[in-house]
């Protein structure tokens, strides 16, 4: 249980090479995502999101069991987070968004979504609570611009929240004790009292739903939800199933982290466009040769280049033309600028879009008065 | 900081002999509430609870200085509380809110009455939450029973309130890691991930107003609050000052535990009076002796005897009675049926009033709708 410490710091999510990816499997015991299973999905949505054919998401726990409860006629509800902190967000931080997006409006479930705003706090990774309660609701502004259904999508910040969480948590608290919350999260005894406590409120949400919840996040978000598969049943609900994901870049270079706090290293979701063109040319690691003539002659590495690994996760939906630039760039027929151009063009393609709707979100049918907004405020945990 | 844990269990309070109280007093840094500073009191109040001239309340934090503050016009505050747990509460749990009584009535002050619903859930002393929950409202009937300024008094069950609590438990959780956590309260990595933040939903109350809080509590629960000590000013709060009673003996003679699960170890406060004097009669400890014949001829033994132990505690108020009492115990002229007769007749005194008047108790001035209880569930912390 012991050895993924050494490859990730659960509290300072990235690993240092893509072999990494498989030992996680095996450490957590998880699954890969593979053919089978996105073809049964697809059996089932018609369409795969780049996100699951690329497979950015590419591990699950679970995955295969819920859909096939789904056959049965079983329902699930969709479950995810974002811990705000001392900054904005980038568009690493979007990744499980989307996806809990695209499962929303396949199956037209309730999606709900945590805002923490003690986690970072207690972790000692912000210092000013009042900034991070800030962030808190820039942060919800800036999910429930990604298109969530506003009748179907439960956006909460635990501080707003915590009465309706508080007597689940209790339960949770009670069910977890410090060396299991110190061998599967890693902290020590310098970390703060909130911290293992913290861990009951992330499992909390799971039981919003007596169907089974499907979270999509970053596979070193694991840990909580393998907790909560030791509890769920003893309360009466179900294990979590979740779909986790790989770590994307910083424009610094492969395996290098996109940190908020590192304006260099990210592209925040507000960047205009010529401030997302400047640090993808500044900044954005390239696989090109020195110099273009080198470029012309040997060709770029697409797989060591940053822009190229935006595209390929996220922003170049069409897998013929990721393909061809891809191709090109091998060839040296792409140059590095011409690359960065088409990056940068497509990440704004993909931003301007949410800065749009972002104008005139009306975030209180997220928050408060939307139909499923409406029912949290009331929801009790019931053992 | 670690000694004091061979003499008492923070979580099982209660000691083996008298000399430990103080030892006590020495390895938790505090002074011995003495003449002068009781004479100081007096001179405020006119004249001293029992409790206090009977020294049961035997030691204090900071309580002279709270005076000298009170003299230059300087306000306080009282807080204390009580966990719920698997059973109502006995005679030994009144002792805290009957010192906290007193003192509004003397200096017509606010108080602010803790039942943490999930303290004992956490720390495994009872297992069952929803039993906890409904002794909650019985605990908090039963100590608004005692007379509280229904307008002057806010009695909050922690999973209610935890919404207006949980900013300042936030802030307070950050400033205590596990470590001093551990070493300050003595739990181990088997304690659940509860109990460590626990430790901060108790100091909150501490800043429920910007004047001084002065609390008076079993010598137990003073590490809380010395830890409170060390966050307070850096919050804009002023340090707890503290008010420490000994423990009370269970029936079964000297330095047992009064515990509620143990029938047989203690009255409750809604036992009648055959109840209290069948209890005592058959296991109150005597210092008596065996043979009506030997106790006359040799007498008994006050500073063993329950019964004496209750009367000199709080039962019997008159200083003149007592030693009367004490002398003639001494002398065998009073014999153990008679002292055994006498405490239960004052102890039944004193219960009936208060079973009376919990008989026609408004509960939700104390909670939601007196004066002090409204303004309460408008508070926010602020720092």
């Amino acid at each position: 249980m012991n050895e993924y410490k050494d490859i990730i710091n659960i509290y300072d999510a990235n690993i240092k090479e893509e072999k990494d990816y498989e030992k996680l499997i095996k450490f957590f015991g998880v699954k890969e995502i593979d053919d089978i299973i996105l073809n049964n999905l697809k059996y089932i949505t018609g369409d795969l999101h780049v996100l699951l054919r690329r497979k950015f998401f590419y591990a699950h726990r679970d995955f295969d069991i819920l859909l096939n409860k789904y056959n049965e006629g079983k329902r699930f509800f969709l479950y995810t987070g974002r811990a705000p902190s001392k900054s904005k967000m980038h568009i690493g931080h979007l990744i499980p968004f989307l996806l809990t997006k695209w499962f929303q409006e396949k199956f037209n479930v309730n999606v709900y979504i945590q805002i923490p705003d003690e986690e970072k706090y207690w972790e000692k990774k912000a210092d000013n609570y009042e900034e991070i309660r800030e962030y808190a609701l820039e942060d919800a502004k800036t999910i429930a611009s990604l298109g969530f259904d506003p009748d179907k999508t439960f956006i909460f910040i635990d501080s707003e929240y915590i009465k309706n969480m508080y007597k689940a948590a209790i339960y949770v608290a009670r069910e977890i004790n410090l060396n299991t919350a110190k061998s599967v999260f890693g902290f020590d005894d310098n970390s703060t009292i909130g911290l293992p406590f913290y861990i009951a409120l992330q499992i909390v949400p799971t039981f919003f739903e007596r169907n089974i919840p499907l979270i999509p996040c970053g596979i070193d978000q694991d840990p909580y939800f393998r907790l909560q598969r030791d509890i769920a049943e003893k309360f009466g609900y179900y294990k979590a199933s979740t779909i986790l994901s790989k770590f994307v870049w910083g424009l610094q270079g492969p395996y290098t982290k996109m940190s908020a706090s590192d304006p260099k290293s990210a592209i925040f979701i507000d960047d205009d466009y010529d401030t997302i063109r400047y640090k993808i040319f500044k900044y954005a690691f390239s696989g090109g040769r020195g110099t273009l003539e080198e470029h012309r002659k040997y060709g770029g590495n697409p797989d060591i280049d940053v822009s190229y690994f935006w595209l390929s996760v996220l922003f170049e939906e069409d897998d013929n033309k990721l393909k061809e630039i891809r191709e090109k760039y091998i060839m040296g027929e792409l140059t590095t600028g011409e690359l960065k151009e088409y990056t940068a063009k497509k990440i704004w393609e993909f931003l301007s879009n949410i800065q749009e709707r972002r104008k005139n979100i009306n975030i209180d049918k997220f928050m408060y008065d939307g139909r499923l907004a409406r029912e949290m405020w009331e929801w009790e945990f019931r053992i």
